[in-house]
Formats: structure tokens, C-alpha cells, sequence
């Protein structure tokens, strides 16, 4: 089995930009299948490639499982080279992906090589859509083991944790997310005849200042205070003569596990209720957290023997497909460094890639001594 | 001389649509020129014809002015005929323009033709720029006029400005009008890392919930309070996780004469800056007033003679071309009624015509007798 730099090249070749399905499933299937891997891979909603793959291991033996997706966000402009033709310059190898997140997911596959077969049950749970709408990759994927009752004791996700060093960081929860369309209706009319009319905009105006003044909570020992930002408002009235006839707003929030989308959504509505307005509610993601303690420990232990770091244990930034994963079981986040995901020039050092895969291998082995909980 | 409906009719069948030039003005010329008139015609800022009908009585005699505008507001849709071919339908007159403000024009007309020419000066002020940005019409034809010292005593503008019955009310003054726009700054940002962000976005909604409390005056003797209206309020930022970088509104304000467009808008600009905004503002007018007296008196009578209705002073409504004839002397705005103007199916009564056209006649010669001021 070829090196994680090798295996991270060949996934880079393939330009999986987000919804991603085929080639670079090929790919993956093709470096799994020799270390006895069986992939179930189906498509969801006409365009995504979604993978199961598995190796059982003895009757009774835990099952860990590494997670993460294949798709990547578009190169953008300016890259020194071909965004989908990895390159090795240096330390570094490059290509749109590296860090987020195909370099990982060659680690999962060479750390798998050297787990032996009979230590546990080992998947990976691979989507094509996580950088887009991610309504049918993950989510998909847990449908899709939960009608076969395959399940993990412990979850790993890839995504670029680490900040200035590999392992400084790794994620041990997520804020929920939830996004709200707020609408205030009035009667339109002429600015020199406002009895006439009913100008929607104080109202809305009224609406955000009380929405933008709550003080959700004050944080949790895990998790910073949740927060509320106006992301858009908007008339669409050109004529300076004319008070228009409906206004709206968008806010986003981010929040911890004091909260739930749902109980947001309610109090937003009802705030909104009050000032004559209506608000629709996507909740995008509820928060997750899997608390300080064995696995997390467990983590910790395998990038500190590795590089000598401890992680920080981290909730903040943005959402991630564990929101998803953690209905299965515990879930950590643990991966590259960060600092050039999304950007041009996104590249990975070949050490880190060395030094992910032991990490990954410890965690791994770790995770499937029998009676390790979260 | 033909009476006004039939006068009427022939600018009617000019598809005037502001800004107006060439046909319309040749049509009113044809009908001025018999009656001693001399047409000043002139072009201002390449588009807009505007014309200064003068017949000057007799050596120190008063100088009283007609005023009014030959463009027309589209016809748009619905029309029950053409609304460029004027048709007598029972007791009406439709075409565009009908009482707003070419049935007023043929009455101003039919008006002069029974004025004896030694009663003293008369003139019309006539534009082909109200309905649109009104900035080269009567603005140029006061300046044309001012260039050349001429300078009436008083003047009477013929926008409809009767409301249920013909006479019913004049309007004696004008709000003036400013529009400002708003912009606050701020730097953009990712929802999920909003201490690396600066959202704009509260800063607009406290300076718009600021101004939105303002109470400008309880207004007075002969206006009614100042109003201030949001009119549009524009992020444009589709991204649900993207906390945005800048954030506009526009306001209007109508404000009377215990206000100048001027202080206004430092008023609001002061504000606007304590958010850490800016506010840029255009003024379309000042006030104005023609307090009760004997202007307004003389009008009064007229319209109570010829119509039996002591009509309304207001200084309700929107701004007129009356905001920039003030400055040449006393104004008074009366018209036909304004059920139909702006609308489709647009229609003046042909009785209507008939008595504006007595009330035109009574109101220019006590205009003319010695000694009558505003």
C-alpha cells in the first residue's frame, strides 16, 4: 500500500468539485478494496455519490468509523498551477482538496492498512456533498446504515481541525445553526400621503433592533455564547417618492446546546409576531457535543504521542457533517491545518500527511479496544 | 376663439409624454398667437421645450401669470379607447392629460381671450418638464424670465387640486421634499467567526430606528406636521452565512415651512455619523407658502361665484412646479379635479372646463386691478 501522499494524489487528480459521484469514488474504492474493504456505494437525489465501506471485523468486536467527503469546493481563480493536477513543490503537495479534505481521507485509508483485520469492524463513511446543500450526502449515508442496523461505537470526522500545527486542535462539538426569513407586510402608497399607506419598515425596523439586542446565553463551559447576526434586509423599492408595501430581513444564528433550532425558530416567530411580521425558519444543523472524556482523551493521547502536542478541545466555527454523524454515536473532529482550505494554492504538508496517518492508526486501535465509551 | 373643451382636445391629441417638446407647444402657440401673445419657445438641457407666453398690457399696469406644465405621464395599460385621441363621452373629455393639466391650459386660453388686452400684462408660464425630473423646466423658464427682469405680481398654477367637486380646494402652499441616503460600513465576514466581522447591519437598524422616532414639529397654523418615511433599505447579501459588509436606506421626508431641506439634512447626517454612518441628500424642494390674504381671498371669490364653493386652503399633498415659481412671486395652485389624473381612463367634465374657465377669467382680472397683493 502506497503512502498517503501517493493515495492523496491520486484522489487530487480527480476534480470532484461539489455535488461529487464517480471517478474519485473509483479511486477511493479502488486503494480500499485490496485492504478488504467491501464499498457500498448508491447516489442520492440524482446526483451524489455516497460510500459505506467496510471491513468487519471478529463477531463482537467494536466498529470504529473514520467519516468525511470527496467533494471539494471550485478552484477559484489565481492558483500558481492546475488546481486538479496535484503537484509536490517542496514540503508541500498541492491541489484543490489537500487539507479539505482528501488529504485525510488518504490517511484514514493508509492508517486502515495498518490496523490488522481481526483488531475490530472499520468503515468509512464517505460523501460526495458536504460543501454544497448536504441534504443528500451524509444525511443519506446515515439513512442508508441505519436501515441495515450498522452502526459505530466511536466516529471520527477529517476535516481540517488544526490551526497553526497539526493537532493543535480538534473539535469536540459544533454550534447549531438556523436561518431565519423574516417578512413585515404593510400597504404601499405615496410619500406625500403616508395616512394612506402603512410603511412596513419601522416595523421591521423595531423587529431587528429587539431581535439584535437578545442575549441568547452566556456560553457553556464547551461552547462560547450563541450568536445573532442580520445577514440581510431588504425593500426593493427604487422610487424615493413611493413607502413600499412589504419588507424583509434574514438573520442567521449560531448556537449552542442550551438551545434547540426549533426553540429558536419559536421565539423568533413569536418576536416577530409581535412587531406585525412573520418568520420562517431552516434550521441547518442542531449543535453536538461529545463531552471531555475517554474518547476525546483517547484522541488527544494518539496526537500527543505523535507530534507532542496536546489538542485544544474545540466548539467554535462553523458547521460540519458531525452534526449529522453524532445521531449515530460520538463523534470527534481531527485533521489537517486549516489555513489554506476554499483558497487557492490549498496544499498539505507531506510530513503532516505521515504524521496523520499515525495519528489516525492510534486513534483507530485505540478506539476498538473493547469497552472505550465517549 | 373656440371655447376650452374644443382647445382642450387639440393639445390632447399630442403625445406629449414628459418630457414634452415640439407638437404640443406648436398647438398652444396656434391658439396663443391670435390672441396677441408673443411665444418665447426655447429647448433646455437638449430634451425639454418650455415656452414663455407673453402679452403685455399697457405701460406700469400689473403683471399676472398662468402657470403650468404639457407633459404628460405615460398612458399606460387599460385605457377604454386611445388615450392619445381625445373623445367626448357623454359629459366627458378623456386623453392623458385631461385634467392634469391640459384641460387647465385650455382654460388659462379660453380664460385670456375674454381679457381685455389693456387690463394688463398676462402670461403663461408653460413647461414640457413637470412629470419627470422637472429640472430643466420651470426652473429654466425662471431663470429665462429673470435673466430678462421679468417678474409677474402674482401667479396661479392650474394642477388639479380639486378633490370631490370643482373649486373645492386650492392649495395655498407646498411641503418641501428631501430624500437622503444612508450607508453604513462595516467589514465582512463569516457568520460562524463574527469577531472577525463587523456587522453593519445593527448599526443601520439603531440609525434607522433613530430617525424613524424623530418628531420633526406638531406643524402649524397652515401645514401639517413634518413626516419622515423609510423608504427602501438594501443589504443585498444572498449568503446565509455571510455576515455582510456594508449596509443603505433611503428616507424621505416632507417637511413644512418651519424646516429648510438644508438643516434637515445636516440634521440627519449628525445622526447617521453617531452611527458611524453617512447620509447624502437630495433636496427637490422647499416650502412654500401664500398665507391667507388677498390673493387668496380673490381666488376664494372667484371660484365662490362662478361655482357657489368656498374652497379649502391646503398645503396638503406632493410637491408641483408652485415650489419653484415662489421665488418669482405670491402662488396659488388651483385646478380640476384630481379623481382620474394619473390614472387610466383619464377625464375632465366639459362643464368643468367651462367653469374653470370663468373662475381662470374672474381670478386674472382682480389680479390685474391696482394694489392687489398676496
Amino acid at each position: 500500500m502506497p503512502a498517503a501522499p501517493e493515495l492523496a494524489a491520486r484522489l487530487l487528480a480527480c476534480a470532484s468539485v461539489t455535488p461529487a459521484r464517480g471517478p474519485v469514488f473509483d479511486a477511493l474504492e479502488s486503494m480500499l478494496v485490496p485492504l478488504g474493504f467491501t464499498c457500498h456505494r448508491f447516489i442520492a437525489g440524482n446526483a451524489v455519490e455516497n460510500c459505506l465501506a467496510i471491513r468487519p471485523g471478529p463477531p463482537g468486536s467494536r466498529h470504529f468509523a473514520f467519516a468525511g467527503h470527496l467533494d471539494v469546493v471550485p478552484a477559484g481563480e489565481g492558483w500558481s498551477g492546475d488546481a486538479f493536477v496535484p503537484e509536490v513543490r517542496g514540503p508541500l503537495l498541492y491541489g484543490r482538496g489537500a487539507v479539505d479534505m482528501k488529504g485525510a481521507i488518504a490517511c484514514f485509508v493508509a492508517a486502515c492498512a495498518s490496523i490488522p483485520a481481526d483488531a475490530g469492524t472499520i468503515s468509512l463513511i464517505i460523501t460526495g456533498d458536504e460543501e454544497g446543500e448536504a441534504i443528500h450526502g451524509t444525511r443519506a449515508l446515515i439513512a442508508w446504515m441505519s436501515e441495515r442496523a450498522i452502526r459505530p461505537d466511536l466516529c471520527l470526522v477529517g476535516e481540517p481541525t488544526s490551526v497553526h500545527r497539526l493537532g493543535d486542535t480538534m473539535k469536540i462539538g459544533r454550534r447549531g445553526s438556523v436561518n431565519l426569513w423574516l417578512e413585515v407586510a404593510g400597504r404601499e402608497g405615496h410619500v406625500a400621503y403616508p395616512h394612506l399607506a402603512d410603511n412596513p419598515a419601522p416595523r421591521l425596523v423595531a423587529l431587528l433592533a429587539e431581535l439584535d439586542a437578545l442575549v441568547l446565553d452566556g456560553g457553556t463551559d464547551w461552547f462560547q455564547p450563541s450568536n445573532l447576526e442580520i445577514t440581510e434586509i431588504a425593500i426593493g423599492n427604487p422610487a424615493t417618492n413611493v413607502i413600499p408595501g412589504r419588507a424583509s430581513a434574514r438573520i442567521s444564528i449560531r448556537f449552542n446546546d442550551l438551545h434547540t433550532g426549533q426553540a429558536l425558530a419559536d421565539r423568533v416567530a413569536a418576536i416577530a409576531a409581535r412587531h406585525g411580521g412573520t418568520a420562517r425558519a431552516v434550521i441547518s444543523g442542531e449543535p453536538f457535543l461529545t463531552a471531555p472524556g475517554a474518547f476525546s482523551q483517547l484522541v488527544a493521547d494518539a496526537v500527543q504521542a505523535e507530534v507532542g502536542l496536546v489538542p485544544e478541545a474545540s466548539t467554535s466555527g462553523g458547521t460540519s457533517d458531525a452534526r449529522f454523524l453524532t445521531a449515530l454515536c460520538p463523534v470527534i473532529e481531527l485533521g489537517l491545518n486549516n489555513a489554506t482550505m476554499h483558497k487557492r494554492d490549498e496544499a498539505v504538508a507531506l510530513d503532516d500527511l505521515h504524521a496523520l496517518t499515525n495519528i489516525y492508526r492510534r486513534v483507530a486501535a485505540a478506539a476498538l479496544e473493547p469497552g472505550v465509551a465517549a
